[in-house]
């Protein structure tokens, strides 16, 4: 059976010895955050993921959920597992303080997610859609909703989840169906059907609290092929009343479960909307102008936070999940006997070497580990900017661009190489990851999810290149390029530091002249962005976490102990096997659109 | 539901205008095979894959095979299809006439296995498996089981299956525990456990003709750990007498079936040999002489003739599994619509565009698909140099070691390959894509398994980099490069050629240099060699099929039509964006192991 280690020590190095975050004292949420108290949070978060999340992660892919009479039942268990991460508090751990919450800045929760996800995606990503769905309520709801509904999501006594995808749209929202009718008394009815809504029924908590995109008719009575009256709509599984009452079933009805590769614990569920009441939230539709097209839709911002802090969360779903196969790769590799060290045997009086002695063994775990742990440092890292973005430091600005830049990185570069990972470990096992009762195969089918939803991999690569690059006069490559040389400036006089800012440097170059090459191409032939849009995303993600070996590398040098020789080790490895890929990718990216485009 | 097109026409460019098959003529095999002859084959083979073995491939993975009272049962419609499988012949196709084959030439087998693998792995792996066993039995055996055994095989009323994996060795076979004592009669009875038996088990056919290799206790009754006493055996599931009665049950129990990944309609079995009735094929063990160690065993060798074309069968599973992903990854870009080109809508009267008209879905395709074309090429080739290999041509020696070298790089590189592109197909579904009523998910979890067995590909990558380069003098890797430096001078002068020579020079530059660096450091550190082995394996897979799309290039220039123009298309994508992987693997190899065997 698998086994899970929470990186409780990892996380302490990041904190302690990289972020510092005794030093961010000023930054909100930080105040009252001892090494002490974060110290405590980590170490009871990875018992419980240990000893409450992760023993029923292989009986839940096993069972899967149910779906009967209309209504969702999860997996044995889950129930009493999902009661437990509530009352201690998991679920509200960033959240506000005035609406329940702990308070505590993005950086832990993150890294309390991290290690839920590892021990169990299925069951983390409930309260995990929840999260988003207080953090829009509190952005767009009106008051009674932050008194009735918000603590209850907070607490877990609620479940929320978010809405957007349709049979015939994804990635494309322009043509979404779902339509809601406006109300005499301002509510709305909501038709239509939504498909692949995470936790969209369940029998963990007694009311869900669907966030919902619909369109609503224009002055006309017309549903457009754009996004121009998209809103964003509350839309509560039962019925609650502005004085928090709660009434009847509200016409949210479960049509069915899909059937899927992975995460099958996790019930991917169809909702019809059938005269559903819904509130809308958000500033509300304005009528076009005469002779004007309405362009933008108020409802999709309220959607965007939710969206980005998924996207997030799906990243570090790709760290988690490659964690757990690194970890589970990693003892099968010291338990397992098969052939003798090429330079002699190791241990000659047994029947063979340990299998973890043959060097592309372990090179497999040692490129799964050091993107494990880059990784983690540059979800944390990204929290810390989140955090910065929100404060008064002069630099709160730049921390929004580089945390917004490094949205897609976490979602698409974390997921292609978690799932990278996950095969890495599952191939250390031989023939035997392939069997379904070593547990191993299931991080690879979980982990393939995390690519294709909240918008397919390929999609947030062109959210980089297309928007996010050239956004506000390209002032997020800027603050980056800024970040990077800034770091290799401070460190290149160091010699003991010289391989590290080396490479760091040499990936710096590469994405230079990719972005330059973007920025000279792009605007003559869009194609050319489009062609070169993984190439690039890839490069950033391999670019950000040779900056954060760098860093890592930098609080390990001169310590002896293993954990900062390991990190060291991980930090040359990035080096002088990943930052190799830049070049490659360059290349591919100034090859530009003219081949591929041939395709027909 | 997923969808399969047989590519004949593509086996048909390849027979007809690459490899010029009907030049062939002086090959064991080729005398009588007519462009005509070769295409009535592969339109019917093609055909039959289409519409018997593709209609219950998603099926059988959803029902797989079960285990009831020690029998196995296949899923619903396998036994009818294999009764067709086996009545039209397909399983003898390249089994010599004498014994009731059709003796064509391998490249032949080898392009309707590729067919047949992709509609139906799971179905296909019963005969692919009774073909090694034929094949052994030809070799090893004594004319009563070539008269009595070989013919039901081949004629697929028998199946055959290969036995050597234990739960405590897989690769390390060494350490086998499995053994077989003589009889007076001359005979074995046999005793032990084998697991991950393909097709140990079924309701296919009367009787399985088991290939088993296992120890016989030394003069002294001693099991030795290593190979020297192993032997290869032939042990039937119902007894066959010599004058080819079939008698009673042998103690053969299938103690199991494995509940796996994916090819779930294959049984996959654990074998109990209980005093099983063996008989032991090929030279007889000799005693060791006195003060001289046996150190090699004779039983190995009628196994490798097995696991050789198993190999090269696996790495056809790995096309194959490509294959078909990428068609139906091309069929739902083509169907499904999703957003507007970049350089303005392709049909504005459509509320969006086709999803392929996205640069970034075109490469995803485009890689899967030039992966797919250049290794069945590779393939197809290599199945024309095993017939040269067994002719009396002059460069039949040269022909065999090339053979020999390209078996590792079709098992390891073309599957990894062939799972890569197997996600491709999947990610251009995006969220459906994971939905396992969509289908395109099998491939994926079904590809998995090629890159595990048949020797994992870190295994192979060892054989290549450990033996296969310096047998005898160097004399694969020079006969390799003799062959791609003499393509090189015979195309240079031709400019038509040069964006592809140029590719092809770059890969083979790149690869000497690796070459060069493993010849310099391997001998003084092994390390250094199995720390590169993997990536040296991958650029040789990369340069062979730089060589093949130059040759299929070459053979398409100045013809107009979209078969051509396509393959000119996916020529200039290998040479644009595989290549430039060359320099990188170059760098990673020549990183050394240093860093990475530092960890623990």
């Amino acid at each position: 059976m698998p086994i899970y280690r929470a990186p409780v020590e990892d996380f302490r190095f990041l904190f302690n010895e990289v972020l510092e975050l005794d030093k961010q004292g000023d930054l909100p949420g930080f105040a009252d955050l001892s090494p002490d108290l974060v110290d405590d949070i980590l170490t009871n978060a990875g018992k419980f993921c240990e000893e409450v999340l992760q023993p029923i992660n292989h009986s839940g892919d096993e069972e899967g959920c149910h779906f009967e009479n209309g209504a969702v039942r999860t997996p044995k268990g889950f129930k009493d597992a999902y009661k437990a991460y509530s009352e201690a508090g998991w679920g509200g751990l960033t959240a506000p303080v005035e609406h329940g919450g702990a308070g505590l800045p993005h950086v832990i929760g993150l890294a309390v997610l991290e290690m839920s996800l590892a021990a169990n995606q299925s069951l983390t990503m409930y309260p995990m859609l929840t999260n988003g769905a207080y953090d829009a309520l509190i952005a767009t709801a009106p008051d009674w909703m932050k008194e009735h509904i918000v603590p209850k999501l907070i607490s877990g006594e609620w479940a929320g989840t978010m809405c957007l995808t349709e049979a015939g749209c994804g990635t494309d929202l322009r043509l979404m169906k779902t339509k809601a009718v406006e109300q005499p008394d301002g509510t709305y009815r909501m038709n239509g059907t939504k498909i692949f809504i995470s936790g969209g029924d369940q029998d963990l908590t007694d009311n869900i609290i669907h966030m919902v995109i619909a369109k609503i008719p224009d002055e006309n009575g017309v549903i457009h092929d754009d996004l121009s009256t998209v809103s964003f709509f509350m839309v509560p599984k039962v019925l609650v009343g502005e004085d928090g009452t709660v009434g009847a079933r509200n016409q949210v009805n479960t049509g069915g479960i899909e059937h899927k590769m992975g995460i099958k614990a996790q019930a991917t569920c169809v909702l019809n909307f059938d005269e559903a009441v819904a509130w809308r939230l958000g500033p509300k539709l304005e009528p076009a102008k005469p002779g004007e097209k309405r362009s933008s839709s108020a409802g999709m911002a309220g959607m965007f936070g939710i969206m980005n802090a998924a996207r997030v969360a799906v990243g570090v779903q790709g760290i988690a999940l490659g964690d757990v196969a690194y970890q589970n790769g990693y003892a099968y590799a010291r338990e397992r006997r098969v052939g003798r060290a090429l330079n002699g045997a190791q241990e000659p009086d047994k029947p063979a070497d340990l299998e973890i002695i043959h060097p592309d063994v372990k090179k497999m775990l040692l490129q799964a580990r050091s993107f494990v742990e880059g990784a983690r440092a540059l979800a944390s890292w990204t929290g810390l900017q989140q955090s910065i973005a929100h404060s008064v430091r002069p630099e709160a600005e730049t921390a929004a661009l580089l945390a917004d830049l490094m949205t897609p990185i976490l979602k698409a570069y974390c997921t292609d190489m978690g799932f990278e990972a996950a095969n890495l470990g599952m191939q250390c096992y031989g023939g035997h990851g392939y069997i379904r009762d070593n547990g191993v195969e299931q991080f690879v089918r979980d982990a393939r999810i995390n690519m294709v939803y909240e918008g397919a991999n390929g999609v947030q690569a062109m959210d980089l290149v297309g928007r996010k690059l050239g956004r506000k006069g390209g002032a997020a490559p800027m603050a980056l390029f800024g970040l990077l040389t800034g770091w290799i400036a401070e460190n290149e006089k160091d010699d003991a530091m010289k391989l590290f800012v080396v490479g760091v440097k040499r990936g710096v170059e590469n994405l230079q002249s990719a972005t330059l090459w973007l920025a000279a191409n792009g605007p003559k032939n869009p194609n050319d962005a489009g062609a070169g849009a993984t190439e690039y995303l890839r490069m950033m993600g391999i670019v950000m976490l040779a900056y954060l070996w760098g860093r890592m590398a930098k609080a390990s040098l001169g310590k002896d102990d293993p954990l900062h020789k390991d990190k060291l080790m991980c930090a040359r490895f990035w080096m002088e096997r990943m930052v190799p890929e830049c070049p490659m990718l360059l290349e591919r990216i100034q090859a530009g659109s003219a081949t591929i485009m041939e395709m027909q």
